[in-house]
């Protein structure tokens, strides 16, 4: 016979602390990007950490209506589930056909370690930020689309010259800027010609260049 | 002759840019404490992330009068004087006489990079967690004690084995969890006697013993 548990916050700490155990595994996906010295790629769990700071240092750039609070704790939690998915290279388009079933599944079992309030609230919080339809999603999305590119100028172009990168995809990927942060737009346009400048980016993909021709 | 400047704001957002630039490097700065796995040592900028999930996780353990989104900040913030000064590991007695002062000289220099506003803000929540006499500073000083004792526990004693630490030397380490976060407070003792059960952690120093007998 089954009896009623007596209290049920033993159990509950104990889930509390088995997702804050599996979540150290987001220290060991790494991304694309290289740091700013370009010594090694970058782990998503320190670039989750730059962009909540990001979000701080620059919450004035946000629009009217952003929930700067609501966007640090999105920031911090919108990479886990690629603990179980894995992080998909923005580039990388036969990645991108399964990459939501992907991150759905593993959005489901790792928030679904916590109890149920809180399981709750991060998986509205994540599910926010892969809407991006509130000001607060949309001004996180821009950070996680500025950083790479900050990384990317700091390292003489780094992920962009790897893979052979052109204007026109970085244009696409960092379009989301204008309307999540559209005061740090003229910035961003600038940062980008000064990297086509310096040949940091290149203004064709080989391919399409010829295609020109 | 210098002629005031039209438009602060670029000035503005370049000083902004060049914190957030400067401040990739804790993702250098290596701590003690492994990962949950073993496999190499934690860095301070994904420790960092790592509290911050556990403070919005934990947040029903901490005492009335805590500020959870301002736990967040604080806990974002609070090792980014590491840049300059370094990882302390925490039971290096010689190397904590002159901490203070290699991180106060830090915290001006790093803090002193961002515009005078938030300058003053990021420096008064790093003061205000060093100071520990908040709810807020408390808790999250709380979490910051807990999260490499979890980490011992799951490395069967990682970083106590390796540098001789005896239970007397955690027991003083983790104290400010009763403060910070009493609700927690059963859990830790818990944990301790389990991983002195486990063969983890050893009850005294070697040296000690000697002394006893």
């Amino acid at each position: 016979m089954l009896l009623p548990q007596p209290d049920h916050q033993p159990n509950r700490l104990s889930q509390q602390i088995q997702f804050i155990l599996e979540i150290d595994r987001l220290k060991q996906i790494l991304r694309q990007t290289l740091l700013t010295d370009g010594s090694r790629r970058e782990n998503s769990a320190e670039h989750s950490w730059h962009l909540a700071i990001m979000a701080m240092v620059l919450a004035e750039y946000a629009p009217t209506g952003t929930d700067i609070p609501q966007a640090l704790k999105m920031l911090l939690l919108h990479d886990l589930v690629e603990i179980d998915a894995g992080d998909t290279f923005c580039y990388d388009l036969a990645a991108h056909l399964n990459k939501a079933d992907r991150e759905q599944q593993a959005a489901e079992r790792i928030f679904g370690l916590l109890p149920p309030n809180l399981s709750h609230e991060f998986r509205q919080l994540w599910d926010e930020f892969e809407a991006r339809k509130s000001k607060t999603a949309q001004f996180a999305a821009a950070l996680d689309r500025l950083q790479p590119m900050l990384h990317n100028q700091q390292t003489q172009g780094g992920t962009w010259k790897q893979h052979g990168i052109s204007r026109d995809q970085v244009m696409q990927r960092v379009a989301p800027i204008q309307t999540g942060a559209p005061d740090l737009w003229p910035y961003v346009q600038q940062v980008i010609e000064d990297c086509i400048a310096a040949g940091y980016l290149a203004l064709d993909q080989p391919d399409k260049a010829e295609e020109i021709i």
